[in-house]
């Protein structure tokens, strides 16, 4: 059988991330990278030709589904619509707010071009959607929770750095353990921004920076940490690049239920993740298969991981699901 | 909107569940309950009509889907397929053993009536089974550990029911923490089965019987509990009705697995149950959404769960869930 053709569009952690996670799946190979830079100068992992986004009209034919692997704020919003008039496409777009808008554009360029876009496959939108839905389904009356973390916060991270006499920083969001185990008791608790994350802050401050002014302005800083417990330390750069070279991520979906007369039910789901992007891109490349499938069916137009069945995503065939994992 | 006509075969622990899970879902309504029982023996939570089984073909039309609530090892087998000619129906068939069996039967039942019959709804297999899929198709590379409990295993409760001298008992299966602990490191340990669960005994003693030969009797017997770590707790009649009345159930799928180079990724899921009848009914119920909505675009056949898209167990529209759920 011949195997499913996959481009990849940007090639940072996450493009990175779906190459390696393709070679893990014997159904699949990937054909083509493409970069808006210079692609001389993208060294993939293995040996994969690399080619210019202006040449994607060249491959029209050639590829059954295109991973796109740039950031929800600026390049998914136009390269996902984009793209989807030329192949069927899976992107991460992981704004929640605009995915509504997000799923609208994509929707009207895959259908006047005979696509299928599938939209925010990673985790959060993503496997946490997922979870979300069965469990809200199922436990009709109750209460819904997510935590984040421990993870790495980019925004976060970035609005640390950005603070005068900071040379570099990383944030990571933590959930706070006494709300997860007031969530497990089945109380229903209502929590507090401050009583669901901690924020912790590793900082290496410029020669002669002023730390105790540097720690105020970000316990300090609105919507990014004044509504949150925060802890910054403070260390020297070795420490640092050893310490916190990671993208650790993770969380908790849990859903506390009623049933009958009082009867209390819990449901969690939760991923611990050493690497975010590379996680991400395996969760990209099971969907990507599915949206073969899907494509290979005639299905057309903007989808989202609520819309796809899951014997798609496994290469297993319906008997072998059926005997082995039901 | 009219509500979708359900039907309840079977009115023991797992049909009460339903009817009370209908009751939580406002676009449904229980139309009938269906016994082998006479129907005045029958008293249903709410005013519910019960006919007997024998009448079930003049309800033909009138249903849209009908929920199985027997059991797996005499009831299912036959009333799956055979109720399956007259309606759309769904059963939580629990014999991993035998479900590729089971759904050829269904199978052929529904194709030649024109119906959709779900099998295997529940948690395991059910939601576990979805996690497992989900888990397996995302980290390719890794290894999956299902692991039970704290909850009441009737077959094992069963068996030692029938020891000489055992007037009344139930066994808890137990996941070893150790274990979970072990897993959750990321370590992939193999695990033998004594090493995965405990199984912990409350027994109810006739007058004069031997406590020592009964647990001897119990920690030997084998299949049961020769390969378990096996603990037994003899106790007095009140006692036992007081502390073991509940059906307490639940567990854990997890996944280790790597992805890139060596990056540790960790996936878990659990459940923490009062009820397990009463949980398994909710399962039921919102998947019998599913099948209503797919019967009615034409769909036959038999199905399982990973062949249905989670957006059809949602109450909610495409719209609100994108914006909400997403």
């Amino acid at each position: 059988m011949s195997k499913i053709r996959v481009g990849i569009v940007g090639y940072g952690n996450l493009g990175r991330g779906v190459e390696l996670a393709i070679g893990q799946n014997d159904d699949m190979e990937l054909a083509c990278i493409f970069t808006r830079r210079d692609p001389a100068q993208v060294k993939p992992v293995g040996e994969v030709m690399v080619a210019s986004t202006s040449q994607m009209e060249e491959w029209k034919g050639k590829l059954d589904v295109v991973i796109l692997c740039g950031g929800s704020a600026t390049d998914l919003p136009n390269q996902t619509p984009q793209v989807a008039k030329m192949f069927s496409v899976i992107d991460s777009f992981d704004t929640h707010a605009n995915i509504p808008e997000h799923f609208a554009r994509v929707d009207k360029a895959c259908k006047e071009a005979g696509t299928l876009g599938l939209i925010s496959a990673g985790w959060d939108p993503g496997l946490f959607s997922l979870n979300r839905i069965y469990a809200e389904s199922i436990l009709r009356q109750g209460s819904t929770y997510t935590f984040w973390g421990r993870g790495v916060s980019q925004g976060h991270s970035d609005a640390i750095r950005r603070i005068p006499g900071v040379k570099n920083a990383i944030q990571y969001t933590i959930p706070v353990e006494k709300a997860l185990e007031a969530v497990r008791s089945g109380e229903a608790p209502v929590l507090t921004t401050r009583q669901k994350h901690t924020r912790e802050c590793f900082v290496v401050m410029e020669e002669n920076a002023d730390q105790e002014a540097i720690r105020q302005a970000i316990i300090t800083m609105p919507n990014y940490f004044s509504d949150y417990d925060t802890i910054v330390t403070f260390m020297d750069e070795d420490d640092f690049a050893a310490q916190h070279g990671g993208m650790p991520h993770g969380g908790f979906v849990m859903r506390s239920g009623i049933t009958g007369e009082g009867t209390r039910q819990m449901i969690e789901f939760s991923l611990r993740l050493e690497s975010n992007p590379e996680f991400t891109a395996s969760v990209l490349v099971a969907y990507a298969r599915a949206v073969f499938r899907m494509a290979a069916k005639g299905e057309i137009g903007a989808k989202t991981v609520f819309d796809i069945a899951p014997a798609l995503l496994s290469p297993l065939s319906a008997q072998e699901l059926c005997a082995t994992m039901l």
